[in-house]
């Protein structure tokens, strides 16, 4: 049933954000290259793939170990762009800042958001500034764009994953939430944990450059985490999707947290992963290229395509037990991206 | 002196707005397009020249006559594009909702936006939706974003304007400010002026047309109104303008209000206008082919571009005088865009 009023599970990433999209959002704007729902729109022109990608960022708090809201806005979308396996050419970026808000702290967002661009090799070429009642934005709201140019050959998109695939995985899962939600220290828990808040394109060329552009399927597991990005692919391709609960990495600490908290680490928002789906063939190739990155070190696969149970991903338990991955349904936890 | 917080002035597109690019966000971010501070980034690639703008919308009341917040967020963008002569190939719209929306609004912005990208020619390809707490986003920001293409032969800047060039703008000043203005009920005023928000691509389009691409500038007086754009382009170009009071046109309802509160409408924000810069042999071509367009039908040369009094802009009074016409500084009014 349609919901006539906005909850914050509408936000989340999962399930109601889902329905949100294709209930309200795409009878009005619906076309083809919106409808396609991959992380960067794709638009063919005078002899190029233009990529390009918006996100606004709403994260509180603003600073938190392993990143600020500055250094999160250039890499979420410079990953967005990424996921198509396009380089970015330029970044946009809007701040919506609330009266009162300390010029120090700007100064702040704006090095990280310097700092990132620089990490990424892309520039902020366009901006604007907007300025509301003190009170009305949670102190500063950034929300940016990205433009990229996808090289020719490449054709990555979350309709692509084949049976026969395996899927890879560049490292631990729940940093990014788990991290944020100790750093708004709501909970009486000791210890920090950074967020893994990192600009992927250069990892993602690096896994293109080892297999002739042969990577099927990219998404990052940001809002809804590992299992909606999975089941997202499941449903968007028409395969089945098996994972293993060994090889899926998730650091103690995280663990701790989530098992204190009751949350389920594989519903956790990440900012520096990335799934890829990849021929078999070709898996070890892009495997072994990703280890060479610092930022995939702890690379490894953890699962395969079937061309059964289509639109379903199974997670096999360490008890050798199987477990249906839903999309997130609502809000698993308090929203931090 | 900078100041150490942001105050509700930094946002209304005058001296104060100028100021925090250039002192703070322009030394940590600055690069050669950027820098250009024009309407629209323009990125040489491969080929073609990409034109890429932002602009978050915090407008108050959301609906008002003549639009709402969906409308003004396509125009304003396409506008930004059509400013350096792009025809749009995408837009991007990224929603900050707070909970508790109704989503019957929602529809009726995403309707709005669907009929003005229609309008347009364009279509909405990418997006994004943050939903957070009642009472943190006004009910809703939307920051759209814009990818086009430049033609070859366009070379349009805010830095081209040349003495010798006319100054043409397409219609009355100041219907947008003064629509919102009443429409927010703050003033018992009776009466109601519609904005004019509306996308201005076909115009510029139709004017390129006319004069084989030889527009030298165009800019669209929205927040900082005619006066702080004409000012903008007199320092960008090095040149001084001229502009005749006698010629630009404000509605008599406008100008009525404008005299009750001490308003100034040279400084009002418009979402329709646009003024181009021409060579003085190309102006009445282009005259014609703008007075052609439902858009232009009211244009009009205001003035001209000389090599004296450079960085200045100055009006020529009814009473035969002469007025400096300064950038806004700090906040006119109420902010409404």
């Amino acid at each position: 049933m349609k919901e006539d009023k906005i909850l914050l599970g509408h936000g989340a990433g999962g399930k109601l954000s889902c329905d949100l999209v294709k209930e309200v959002f795409l009878p009005f704007l619906d076309n083809e290259i919106l409808g396609s729902l991959d992380d960067s729109a794709v638009i063919r022109t005078e002899g190029s793939k233009v990529a390009f990608t918006t996100d606004s960022y709403v994260v509180k708090p603003l600073f938190f170990p392993g990143g600020d809201i500055g250094r999160l806005s250039i890499c979420g979308t410079v990953n967005d762009l990424a996921m198509v396996g396009a380089r970015p050419v330029g970044i946009s970026t809007s701040f919506i800042l609330e009266e009162g808000f300390a010029i120090e702290d700007l100064e702040t967002v704006l090095s990280s958001i310097d700092k990132a661009s620089l990490e990424a090799g892309v520039n902020v070429v366009a901006g604007d500034t907007k300025v509301v009642e003190h009170g009305a934005a949670q102190g500063l709201f950034i929300t940016t764009s990205g433009v990229g140019i996808v090289p020719g050959g490449v054709d990555i998109s979350g309709s692509h994953a084949m049976p026969g695939d395996v899927v890879i995985i560049n490292g631990p899962i729940g940093d990014h939430e788990i991290g944020i939600l100790l750093a708004r220290g709501e909970f009486s828990l000791k210890g920090e944990i950074k967020s893994d808040c990192a600009p992927l394109n250069g990892l993602v060329h690096a896994m293109l450059d080892a297999c002739n552009n042969g990577i099927h399927a990219l998404r990052d597991p940001t809002r809804g985490g590992l299992a909606t990005v999975l089941w997202e692919i499941a449903n968007a391709s028409g395969v089945g999707i098996i994972v293993d609960e060994e090889r899926i990495r998730v650091r103690e600490e995280v663990r701790g947290v989530c098992d204190l908290l009751g949350f389920d680490p594989y519903y956790l928002a990440n900012e520096g992963k990335l799934v890829a789906f990849a021929p078999q063939d070709k898996a070890e190739g892009v495997l072994e290229a990703m280890k060479r990155d610092p930022l995939g070190r702890e690379s490894a696969i953890i699962g395969n395509v079937v061309d059964k149970n289509q639109g379903k991903v199974i997670l096999k338990t360490r008890i050798k037990g199987h477990r249906l991955l839903e999309p997130l349904s609502g809000e698993q936890f308090p929203r931090i991206c």
